[in-house]
């Protein structure tokens, strides 16, 4: 049996997804060619769309298909607190919590030498910024608790010890070596709550 | 934070692959945003070309890209044995495999009463047309030693009966209750050594 090129390309396409080895990717793959036409093309759509249309505010990194995310544009919220993320998703968590209302900040990443991530791949030069420009008086570090996430948390609070705002992290709620990800809405919740200064 | 639609869109249809939850949906979306581009739009077309140019061989109902697929027109193969499996991805296992030299037959599926999925709902009048027409003179029963799956294939064995064509089944090397799709290649092997006369 050849190996069919589309639907080799289609399994390639699944494999680059995070925590998606062959066997998913196969699976994955034969269920797109077992879909009604009409889903399959719904999904391919889905694809482009959301590429095409969702992009990284331009203040805080959200995700947002507007100039500017309406967590940003949300008079209601509170700005002079903003809770730093390393990605948009992480944030999305923090909003199904619902007991965050001031605003996100996004570093896109977390220090790491051994991966040549220095300071300068992550946001921390706009994150100043808006200190001083938008008048942030607490910033929440909500980084994983993790040897990385620890040393991104230290190293920014570091770094904006200068602008005299407060920083805190997460209360050691969270279950050591976890992933932020994982972490159920009470714990997140709890670790908000529990908040210490660095 | 509102939903944003095209997001939501893309993570409802990841949802639909087998096996993937809101969270895992969640995160694969957020990863085709963090893709870059060209690899996003590689993406979205990989289904619809997959879904477009794959079809099912109108003989065996194997995956081809052409008018039949590339096992029923080899004539290297023997087409007096053929292989009956549920899917075309349990084919392609068996293909890893690489001691089967015979041709295959797709079921569809496994009669599943609770279900409503019943004889007449898979592929076997076409395999007793195939039995006559091609000369088959062994059928390897090749479904999941599962309930459903030893009920298709004692169902299939007493249907083809009267053809007076040998059937068989896999060996029990796999462990019972498991999927065939996780099946181990030596184990797959040394159950088609193995194989039983219904």
């Amino acid at each position: 049996m050849k190996e069919l090129p589309t639907y080799a390309a289609l399994v390639d396409s699944f494999r680059k997804l995070p925590g998606i080895g062959t066997r998913s990717a196969e699976r994955m793959a034969s269920s797109v060619l077992e879909m009604r036409k009409e889903d399959a093309l719904e999904f391919a759509n889905a694809i482009e769309n959301a590429k095409n249309r969702v992009h990284k505010c331009p203040i805080c990194g959200l995700y947002t298909e507007e100039e500017r995310c309406d967590v940003c544009t949300d008079e209601t919220r509170n700005h002079a607190i903003c809770l730093v993320v390393v990605s948009p998703k992480d944030a999305m968590v923090f909003e199904t919590v619902n007991n965050f209302k001031g605003v996100y900040h996004v570093l896109g990443g977390l220090l790491s030498p051994s991966k040549g991530i220095g300071p300068e791949s992550l946001a921390i030069d706009t994150l100043k910024e808006r200190i001083k420009a938008e008048g942030i008086q607490e910033i929440i570090m909500a980084t994983s608790p993790t040897l990385e996430g620890e040393t991104t948390a230290l190293f920014v609070a570091r770094v904006l010890e200068p602008l005299g705002v407060k920083v805190s992290r997460l209360a050691y709620g969270l279950p050591a070596g976890s992933s932020l990800e994982y972490a159920d809405p009470l714990t997140l919740s709890r670790a908000l709550e529990g908040r210490k200064t660095l």
